[in-house]
């Protein structure tokens, strides 16, 4: 399987899996990684996992390890999504995660509603207003601006994907927490758990994971904060290098 | 100045302030230290500080060096108001700190509505519902539970006490925060600020600081966390130390 222009092969060591990243349109981050660590995926092989909008497809493969079932990721762009499917091969994963080319307004073709147990998403986090400058580079300007959807597009999915008691995993900024919050509310998903990155620990969150249950009860907890770097110098923290280096299972 | 029966005081020594703390009714507790450090006061001498749901009135006297304006401490409770009054004349603070120990129903027979800067709370925490047991200590129970008021009630009552850009901060347990937020925005309090304390580094959040400004705009920032103690023994943190026994400007 070969790589076409600028596309490098990065391994996250700690899980074995090698995901294929391209300088110029778009690479996996700490986001991705983070993710796919704070997802609970059901176990069962008659599962379904969707990772929606899910870019070079970082975390269903970073999340496959959690799941005997199917995971399917969907990804509007092509060139991402073709990324992804070659990881997916690969890491000699093809029979658990199939990669659709498809932008999530037409998700209803392929997926009936109320059949998966999981979403993991990373949506794009940036409001496209008129005054907002969208990254030069159009592949990443689609992954990380509201271009071609928005943020109640993307939870609407997500609601109408999960079946009851089903289960949303999302990455976000924490300076739109609050409209988040709004709508996952708005679209019957109910905030169980929050947790916070932080670049270091005297630093403002920059990154937060949330778990959110489709017509669950009320009440949520604030998980440990992840710190990610040492205060005292650009190293990561343990917790980091373990995610990286280490084992999740640890 | 006499104590009564079961009456003692306390100091938080980095501050100088000497609290009137009772063992059998109420005694404030770190919650209160730490409300009064993440409060931002208006420094003029014009402004007005509520501290609403005053308790032993520990969280004015710790947020009092902060302005040079007025502040109003309003508690329901008179042997807690009447604490909280004694603890004011005992650091000679009767000029800055007033107490009303009244209804927070009847708080605009006092004070005009939109005419404070800052509202200061520490609202009661829990719910009372048919199942929920409430404290045997009939003042803690009032202090902690949802038996005289509730939460909106008392979110509504900050919107209306405070002028427009006036700015609310609120402790509060996290499991309930997703309410909290909501209640907020319902009354026009934008929430702008949001820190988390944690018992110890690796455990979930149990205390949660909120910043609100009336009619501010859209968007969060999510402080640092808070660390209480440390994850080895049971000390205080550098960062809790230095708020109870430092100085609060270094």
């Amino acid at each position: 399987m070969g790589l076409k222009p600028n596309e490098r092969i990065d391994e996250l060591y700690s899980l074995g899996i090698k995901i294929i990243q391209n300088s110029k349109t778009f690479s996996f981050s700490l986001d991705a990684v983070l993710l796919a660590y704070f997802a609970q995926l059901k176990r069962s092989s008659k599962s379904l996992t969707v990772d929606l909008c899910a870019g070079n497809g970082a975390v269903g493969l970073f999340a496959s390890h959690k799941t005997r079932g199917k995971i399917i990721g969907v990804e509007i762009q092509p060139k991402l999504a073709d990324m992804a499917k070659r990881s997916v091969e690969l890491n000699h994963l093809s029979s658990q995660i199939k990669v659709l080319p498809i932008d999530l307004k037409d998700v209803f073709k392929f997926i009936k509603p109320n059949s998966a147990n999981v979403v993991l998403c990373n949506p794009p986090y940036f409001k496209t207003l008129p005054t907002t400058k969208v990254s030069g580079n159009p592949y990443l300007a689609i992954a990380r601006s509201e271009i071609k959807t928005n943020l109640n597009q993307v939870i609407s999915t997500i609601s109408k994907l999960l079946n009851t008691r089903g289960t949303a995993f999302i990455v976000y900024r924490p300076n739109r927490l609050i409209e988040m919050l709004n709508t996952l509310q708005k679209n019957k998903l109910v905030p169980k758990a929050i947790q916070f990155a932080h670049p270091r620990l005297n630093q403002p969150s920059q990154l937060v994971l949330i778990k959110a249950v489709k017509c669950g009860k009320p009440g949520v907890k604030i998980l440990p904060p992840i710190i990610v770097r040492n205060e005292n110098n650009s190293g990561y923290s343990k917790f980091m290098h373990q995610i990286m280096f280490g084992s999740w299972n640890a």
